[in-house]
């Protein structure tokens, strides 16, 4: 697979989107100041034109200061709205920032005090008119402050029902606005708090079907939460891919056990990020191919360009593998061989009925014969790493 | 908190079981032989009457073998059954083995052989029949197999089409039969297998939402497992009782990103137990109290009974430490100063109206007020621990 | 144990010392701005003095500004000098700032940029005068920027050997200007950088034998560093206490495999931070006992009181807990019960000779008698949970 | 890079080596019975010599049984020595086994009972016995069993002084008998152990500085044992090729933060795999590439082949990749440009004196100028993973 020029260039119909906050980032860290300038929005927005991505996305408070008067509020939104009809990037998706102003120091859907619930929610409400006003179909929830340090102050079960609580709210109100919002709530197990509600994409999935509409709330699975505690990110997306929620996907890169590191697209963990371009493909995903992440703080902003154009190009690199494992003639013979098919056994599991339970029962299963089928699963793994190392043909 | 003999003694209502394999394992591991001779059932029956538990769980092949006849397996149940009712000992809850043959060594319900996932129900079918025999009237789930090394080989969302198939058809077994099981399925995020699938709590919980019978499965968190992804505990449990479908849970301890330790519980994570075990009484959790560890491989069966006394006990000590924390006038007053109510707020965002939604939207709030009203969380924390430590009254 | 006023008070002989940077913290993190205002150096100091601190600890700039003129800087030191003697507190150990601003942004010591390099070298030069200026014996070396995200950028082998450059020519720095420094170098695994060099005490304890003056440079181990990586903390003290390389300790919790928390000091890992204690008073340590930590951002300054009185608190408590666990007749009987000494054996092999082989290659040792020794761990264990929770005598 | 048939074969100068028990286990884990037969040692020497490996290295009872009389252990190792001259391969490492048996079930060396102490040491000269017999030139030592559940029962500090006074003895044991070995100490953070002394290589190369012979000890890191604790491998290696002390190396492949996987070589974390080829390729590492690594568990020995077969491959594969990085303009290009050199300010920072310092104090660095600096470390990762994927000329 050699390259040759705008092979792996992003093309519209990718849907690549990054967060407005993701090329503006500045280099900040808990142990060191902003290495960038600050950016204007208008200019990141060319920046990502610049690059071909399809669309730009935002917290409210990436836009428009969380102390603006209406007036500003509005010249900066027609300013921004100009730059994107020059460019013609498209807002997919908005969300709120209900975790960087020290009212929230304690959560906000969740915290202990009845002010900051109502206060995150007047928020939200006007964080959604201001998405909505940009053309946004998919509102993002990340409750970045919803959790504890101090679990003596709060229950679990409390957080769980403040945040059912708002959400609710929320869904009535998208609603009766007439917004067409799709919810996608965003898992992550800490950081900033020791600890988060909702830690995984799972408790998400699980939570949803609590709601009064579950029906417009998925979710925003990201590479980085997910591998943060171990898990496999791509199971957990086949998970909501199965249970219709897979509203939108952030992705990145992170090694497993540290801080959130929001590294550029397949830059660490190339293999899982195969398996989940493969399965995304595989399944034809709809939604945006978000990408929220952000340059190493050694950069300047030609470097944040090469970190933007990199994510695009990885994600092509990897979507014309998945191509070639597909049409693969070895390996899908391997595939074939691995699996045992049988109709008639697989029939009388698939629906029950005393008759099928009763033949099941009487069914004899030669264990060893079974147990010494071939897999073969190390030749086909290693398949898998010289496709991935380019040198099949 | 002085203790006087007997002062933390189990009691009958405290429902303590314990698995048949935890007091009979043998101490083998992946890189040493067994220190303990085989442990008759019925034996360990007496063993764990002696220390005073409520009951004893079990796979099928804990008690009968994999290639018991019929004939066998009657007079092995019997044989049992009669320990059972010299000791008193219950057996609330059955499951099945089904990840120590090889003829599951790519899984059971999610085997890409069909004649696996066949046997695997057939094997299931037998062992309710069995637990029912002995009285269960839970029966759980855990995945041991369930997952991969090698993902080329088997996709995300098959696996999790195929374990549904497998429960929904026996679920319909259990009410065929006129069992009152309640499902209870057990998460796990890797080991045996590189990954398992649905490795939290959270994700069995969004599972059971996509069953045709989700009224009759709940879920059976295990400390160590989700403690292996570093994720809360008790945070996990908040959820599944919220839900109505913490309908077991097995107790034990765990380091943190590390192989599956089951140690003794509340040896390792004294703070996090004692959250755990506070939700659990306040939350009048009236399931078993599932004892799922086994001793150090160090020990012989004197051993084994300081471990299982040692695991009732420190329950018992932290349950009394709850119940002094909900009667502790300082931390109880500090509580109730950290929480801000207001009753009309929440008023407004508890349902929604148009009219609700307009007067929240035109609530002014004081961002600056609101975020410096003192949380006291350290001071609140300190008394936690010198509660824990036994320096307070 | 019950807790009398003032029982467990910090004392001078205790040597607990805080950083000035930990009670300063402002309380801001990578999702959310400062929620406490700028805390003057000097009032830093009443603020220890006042909760019964007997130093403060310092880098550079936490108390001088990067762009200080030699004269700001000569008033500033005269009037932080006022208030250490108007309280009496000391400045034992001092550090250089070689992380914060933009020109360290890919490292210090080890940049691939010889300009900073040679920048940092002077910049530790100033900070180790300013230090001696305050009294300081002990000198600090955390290496908050030395490391990558980028291995392609930079071998490994020439960040060992650029750090060991600059560590040699500051030992001779020291010497030539009749400092008494000790150097004390502090691990951390990661962040901010992606993978830090010398990620853990034993990779700097085995670093130092390679420098030209090994015996001034000793080890500063951190709780919340090693933890971070899952290691036993205590176990890498000991190493380092056996290699008489203990010069300095940073105390504080952290949960494992996530960011960097710097938690109040027994909050977290009770067990852990015990035989921390034990080790620590058990070896007679004579060091400072440093605090690294912080309040939680929910925190005021009242707050950050109760956050620096808890940390010394829980200290004197677990050394408590030390001394009667040293005292407790059944533990030390036990203890006793579970070694097997034979002095004729242990001279056998504690001095190699031909002799000696050859006696121990003829000695016949009875496998299944030796290996079925009880070692009563889970009832030992189960004494020292006892004791830490306050239910032994 | 198209692969043309034999282009990634083995070759004798790769000095690729695997461990007898690798291509010999049977596939148990803590949850599963063995799925394959158990394989005959002369078989397993010819596995490999068919697969195209240089040589096999084994633990005493790889080979000999534990309880096997001299004779029989003759007769064993005379049919072994046999296979290994008809297929021409070297036994370059030996081992001891001290973890397997109960006796060792609290450790060898570093046990509480002076007799299972001695018996380690009588265990192991037994052991370098048959080593030389065969051979080898390096011996290993993995501390399987040197480690704690309880903290209580042991101290850290005489686990470091027992397991030195043990290494002590058996250097001079091999000086006297003769014997040229090397001895390499392999570090793992925990399992079977809860917690393992030594965690680290880092730990391990500090250790050795306190040994009577220094300089006949080095390490044999492994990837999956540091890759659990989340560290670096690669940059471990460097500082131990640093200070001269990598003796033997272990490659296989692991996730991080869990149980030992000792997967296939590069089957996992491509691009940390190929840092480490890069690194070993680079210093022209002299020594044994050693696979300590196991087939999964679904495999027969046909898979075993196909294991062994793919780790030397990927292997071969990543050095190939190694000189193309090596060779590829843009990116030395890149690195140049990275880099600031200066050599008068090297001079001035690499030898102390005081001209020097007074020169380095009155230097004037500019700090906005010099953090101005255009890293483009992102374009530089970018072109590695280009160059991984194989997308580069």
């Amino acid at each position: 697979m050699q390259s040759t020029p705008g092979q792996f260039a992003p093309q519209p119909e990718d849907r690549f989107t990054f967060g407005l906050w993701t090329v503006s980032n500045r280099g900040r860290d808990p142990f060191g100041a902003e290495t960038r300038p600050p950016l204007d929005p208008v200019d990141a927005v060319r920046l990502l034109a610049d690059c071909g991505a399809y669309g730009v996305n935002l917290h409210d408070n990436d836009l428009v200061p969380i102390d603006a008067t209406p007036a500003e509020r509005d010249q900066i939104v027609r300013r921004f709205r100009q730059a994107l009809d020059e460019t013609g990037l498209q807002v997919p998706m908005a969300t709120t920032n209900l975790f960087f102003d020290p009212v929230f120091k304690d959560g906000a859907f969740t915290s202990n005090d009845a002010r900051v619930r109502a206060y995150a929610v007047q928020k939200t409400m006007r964080s959604m008119d201001l998405g909505h006003e940009l053309g946004a179909h998919v509102y993002v929830f990340w409750g970045g402050r919803e959790g504890v340090e101090v679990d003596a102050a709060k229950s679990g079960r409390d957080g769980v029902k403040r945040f059912r609580d708002a959400l609710n709210f929320l869904c009535d109100y998208s609603l009766d606005q007439g917004y067409d919002y799709q919810f996608a709530l965003e898992a992550k197990p800490n950081e900033p708090r020791g600890d988060l509600y909702f830690p995984t994409t799972g408790h998400y999935l699980a939570f949803i079907e609590t709601l009064a509409h579950p029906e417009m709330v998925g979710v925003n699975p990201e590479v980085a939460h997910e591998t943060m505690a171990g898990l496999s990110f791509h199971h957990g997306v086949a998970q909501a891919i199965d249970a219709g929620k897979l509203f939108h996907i952030d992705l990145n890169d992170q090694k497993p056990g540290r801080f959130d590191q929001d590294l550029r697209f397949g830059s660490e963990s190339i293999k899982q990020c195969f398996f989940l371009v493969k399965l995304l493909e595989d399944s034809a995903y709809a939604g945006m191919r978000h990408f929220d992440a952000h340059a190493y703080r050694t950069e300047d902003y030609e470097g944040v360009k090469d970190f933007a154009r990199g994510c695009m190009r990885t994600y092509v690199i990897l979507k014309e593998k998945a191509r070639q494992f597909n049409a693969d003639a070895e390996i899908q013979g391997l595939l074939a061989e691995i699996a045992v098919d049988d109709p008639d056994l697989d029939a009388l599991t698939a629906t029950y009925s005393k008759e099928n339970a009763r033949r099941l029962g009487e069914r004899v299963f030669d264990r060893q014969q079974i147990g010494a089928h071939r897999l073969q699963m190390e030749r086909l793994d290693q398949l898998t790493i010289d496709l991935l190392l380019g040198v099949r043909g």
